[in-house]
């Protein structure tokens, strides 16, 4: 497998630690974000990833290299085709529940908060610093309440109980982003506790940004 | 089963596909997201839904009556718990590009152009109305054109073959939503094809905002 990444995309983020938690191992390629507008919008990658985003994921199904896209679809590919660390529980309440946290942050959150956006509000918006921070801010912290309500009821060591899933997935990378933009971590004692337990697990270090080998 | 949702919300149209799809009947009730300031907020609703979000699926499980949120995972429970009218491929390759299709639309274009969204914009950043629809445009252009490529690869009758799929259940709330706010649909053929097609279906047509109780 090959995984397209970049060291501080916390949608790549997110499939490493699914990746490690199941002991599956990828080739890394790192497309730069940044660097001359954007690696991810040169042709080259653009064939392999329509929506110009990273992470992508290329595997070999039945004799032919196929292409994954999106970091939800590609950890529950990966989920099905490897069971072994399940990254959902059995029963179907519990897997939404677990769906739902997970959502929390990739539709409520994250989609809110990326290179892109951030770049348009200040490029064709003309915002000002202070109010793109106000903006991040603003987005992380109504998904966090809610999400920290949710952690209030289900919870264990990990979001969902007392192993990791989906949710802790999604919610690891989110909370290194927050950090990096300065919120104040002190209104979610759910979250904070879950993501320092997280960061004792060796699956969650080796995916830590600054652990790759792309990072600068 | 008990629906809440609003008629003209994408995230509840979603459901309202997938549970007409299925042949499942749900008690809809409204939850009007503008009226006095959006009924979401009201302690009585977050009781139900921390995020303040439609829909919310009320369910019994076990003999417990149990809240199921987030349209997807929603959705994703009912197509296990109910499996006949499958909304998924069976393979698991096949799945995630379906998972992505709908990804596309519920991660990069949905949450950046929904309600609290564009009355952020207007009411903490002092957008003005024709920057705002830019913004809106922007963004559905920029996943429809992704998507585009995508169903010219995998499409049939409907974005993956000749069945409805969670893509399909993504795709018709946002045409309406783009329509809405008047996006020049003409350079996506497939996303038009396909979206005149579902809604020659009466699952689809049953769940038209228009056809909900609570339009106004």
């Amino acid at each position: 497998m090959k995984l397209y990444g970049y060291w501080r995309s916390s949608a790549a983020y997110r499939v490493r630690i699914a990746m490690n938690l199941k002991s599956l191992v990828a080739e890394q390629i790192s497309v730069h974000l940044v660097k001359d507008g954007g690696e991810q919008h040169q042709d080259e990658y653009q064939q392999l990833n329509a929506q110009e985003l990273v992470p992508s994921l290329v595997i070999e199904d039945n004799g032919q290299q196929r292409v994954l896209t999106q970091s939800l679809a590609i950890i529950e590919y990966l989920d099905e085709v490897y069971p072994k660390a399940a990254l959902l529980p059995n029963a179907p309440f519990d897997k939404s529940i677990v769906r739902a946290m997970a959502l929390t942050v990739a539709c409520e959150i994250h989609p809110l908060n990326n290179l892109k956006v951030l770049q348009y509000l200040a490029s064709e918006l003309d915002i000002a610093d202070e109010s793109k921070t106000a903006w991040y801010h603003h987005w992380v912290k109504e998904g966090f309440t809610a999400l920290e309500k949710q952690l209030a009821q289900h919870s264990g060591l990990f979001c969902f109980g007392d192993s990791p899933t989906l949710a802790d997935i999604c919610l690891v990378p989110q909370v290194y982003n927050a950090k990096r933009f300065k919120l104040d971590m002190r209104p979610y004692p759910n979250i904070n506790r879950i993501n320092a337990h997280c960061l004792t697990q060796q699956a969650f270090i080796d995916a830590i940004p600054e652990n790759q080998l792309d990072a600068s």
